[in-house]
């Protein structure tokens, strides 16, 4: 089996059922140095700009070519705000815009040009509806008499991300008497996203939705992709769909009410990018967690950007996870133990996304697959980032073993992780690794 | 607009969205009668055969060259067994075959090919458990003992299609610790298939199932065409996925099993086929009920055939019923209000869609949309099948426009309905109809 990046990655084009090999390698990273034209910010590294704000760099193999992942430029719009950057999810006919960019909110042409039919139901939760539920009613309705917008505000929080409270969901769609032209809006962090869009999965067997990520973690990650679903009591997302929205709208104004915890969690998942595909951005993040930390707008919006392109090209070549999409759960698999573990809801889920990616990078060192500078260069990025790297008192190693068991990722038994192998940037997705590897990271991470 | 079936059925093609508009006709039927090889039975009219034991009219518009459905004879196997007629449902990456036949349990190999994985979950309910669970047990693991099959047992009946019911599906799956790679078996009626198919859409998003249908109403509808879901308490399927199986497998001598009132609910639906665009087979229907109602294998056989060709040709067409599919609904409109307003199980679905169907005949006829001699002919057809006619006597006009209000086919405030309009065979599916001819049938079937 071929170990370099571009051939492994053309032959998967070819025929992804390989991906099910175990060791198969994922050395896959973004054009680099992607501009910034829209928000002003620049890596420091040079850049070199194509028509469409991209640097194509010559030495990529020709699959970067056809790379899911664009920036578009428009220019300052009629309402005077300055036009979102603009990220493609490529999917054929399930193909669909992220668009991120500063007052957002103030442009409703961008949100009602996407919605279907006269009635919108927004889902939104009590911690985010009086920040922004009257925000994107404006922008729904701005005008736009015709359209009527009914919402529903569920509790907030991971441990509500269940059957009974998605029924809340349907109660509300049913009695508000919506039919198959209308549109869900998601307006809220991961688990909103998540409920409602297996929500419009699943009423009247498939509507029109839309996501308005209010997190890092949701703008960087969860709102793109469309996985949708809920958690079962024995385990994380166990229920659910792929189900893909009209379009992410991404307002990073709506950060500036995030909590400092929110804020870090997020970066749990910027780093996961660069770990598993993208060695400069994980560079560049090592110089500038300070400033993300500082809420500094051309960081952040950085950040958000150059993960969306991240997510969007590896969703464009993988959207049901044959396997290269599998990479984006680096540290999950230990993390949703985590979680399941300790109790949805105590942790956040970049928290435990973060020990979780401690783990796996513990055990690729342990396979001799990494050097030790990975090691502490995860753990001080980390660190940075106020971000968990040791465990709760509480997790053992019984508990980990009795949820990993149903992890979605065990294929007939056999429980596939993510790791890191190779240069910084680097990862494979495998269920061929010394089962004594993972025993003794869980025995160093638990107390019993 | 057109007003010719072939005309309209060609423009169809080249742009779907058309069907959205009111009063589109579908005037489309099979290619007529179709030998049945394999079965021995053969209609009275006159056949041609062409190597694929299909007639092909010189009369049909070129669109029937491409017909989704097709005949095959296979040989008698190595089990000594007769091989099933197949129908081929044809949906791109996801077209599989329909057996049909007799003793089709005793061929393993035709299950087995279709399980992926080696764990299988079959999910049936107390009634058919005792009679089939173990023949399924049999067919799935006789020559492969590396499957292991669990199963679930669901309670009996339609009232039981609901989120707590399903959510012991999933337990059962995850407590078995069933992986993506697994298969979940329907062995059962409609309820369970329809259950099955929505627990399988959203097992860990998405897992391969196969259905094996018990009874005529789910052989000869339900479990063919990817339609799955539950009921809300306001209203039937509003819960669910388009969700296609690996394989259906119609063992003709399960209805040796099943009760008369079962058979007969299933004949409502085939009467549907006729009416709606298979005019011979309405006729052949009307020489042959008391044949069916008597349980004649041949023709009990032919008809389930037919029956599949023609829902097998319109899911082909449009699977996610942008609007050739929704004829398929004719009475079920009446008959959903019948069975949420009268109470799920009070009457079984085949006998809510009897009456459904008489209520859209008869406001067809006060449209002056058909001529009197079908509306006789469908009074007396379902008479024979000893289907209802008229309603229970505690349904009244506002129970139809409270559930009708949140029937799937409302688009946007307005209630679309299938209705007969022309010959025998042909109808419309529009929202353009005068209203009191609505209200007139209403009060003309409700005492109140």
């Amino acid at each position: 089996m071929s170990s370099t990046a571009s051939s492994s990655f053309s032959l998967s084009i070819a025929k992804p059922s390989s991906f099910h090999r175990p060791g198969f390698y994922f050395g896959l990273r973004l054009p680099n140095s992607i501009s910034m034209s829209s928000e002003g910010f620049v890596p420091r590294s040079s850049v070199e700009l194509n028509r469409s704000g991209l640097r194509v760099s010559q030495t990529r193999s020709p699959i970067r070519a056809s790379a899911a992942t664009q920036v578009m430029d428009l220019s300052v719009g009629e309402t005077g705000f300055k036009a979102p950057t603009i990220v493609e999810v490529d999917l054929g006919d399930r193909s669909y815009p992220i668009y991120i960019g500063s007052s957002l909110l103030h442009q409703p042409e961008l949100l009602q040009k996407h919605v279907h039919g006269k009635k919108v139901l927004i889902v939104t939760n009590n911690t985010v509806a009086p920040l922004y539920l009257d925000k994107v009613v404006d922008a729904l309705t701005t005008g736009n008499p015709n359209v009527s917008v009914e919402h529903v505000i569920l509790p907030d929080g991971e441990k509500y991300k269940d059957m009974d409270t998605l029924m809340k969901v349907f109660d509300k769609a049913i009695e508000s008497r919506l039919d198959r032209r209308c549109t869900f809006v998601a307006l809220g962090g991961g688990v909103i996203g998540d409920m409602c869009g297996y929500a419009a999965a699943s009423f009247l067997r498939g509507v029109n939705f839309i996501q308005i990520p209010t997190t890092v973690m949701a703008q960087v990650d969860s709102s793109v992709g469309g996985k949708t679903g809920i958690n079962h009591r024995l385990g994380k997302n166990l229920i659910g769909a792929f189900y893909q929205p009209q379009c992410v709208l991404i307002d990073t104004d709506m950060l500036n009410t995030l909590p400092d915890r929110e804020l870090a969690s997020g970066f749990a998942e910027v780093v996961k990018y660069g770990l598993i595909r993208d060695a400069e951005f994980f560079e560049w993040l090592e110089k500038n967690m300070q400033a993300l930390m500082a809420r500094d707008p051309s960081a952040l919006a950085y950040a958000i950007k150059r993960s969306c392109e991240n997510k969007a090209e590896v969703v464009s070549l993988d959207e049901k996870e044959s396997g290269l999409r599998a990479t984006l759960n680096l540290g999950h698999t230990f993390g949703h133990a985590i979680e399941t573990g300790f109790g949805y809801g105590q942790w956040l889920h970049g928290e435990a996304v973060a020990a979780g990616t401690v783990m796996a990078v513990d055990m690729s060192y342990r396979l001799s697959w990494i050097d030790k500078s990975i090691v502490k260069r995860v753990h001080d990025i980390l660190n940075q980032a106020k971000l968990p790297t040791t465990l709760p008192e509480t997790m053992t190693v019984e508990m980990f073993n009795s949820v990993m068991a149903v992890d979605k990722k065990v294929a007939d038994g056999l429980l596939r992780l993510i790791l890191l192998k190779g240069p910084l940037g680097n990862c494979v997705f495998t269920g061929d690794y010394d089962r004594k590897a993972l025993d003794d990271t869980l025995h160093a991470f638990c107390k019993s």
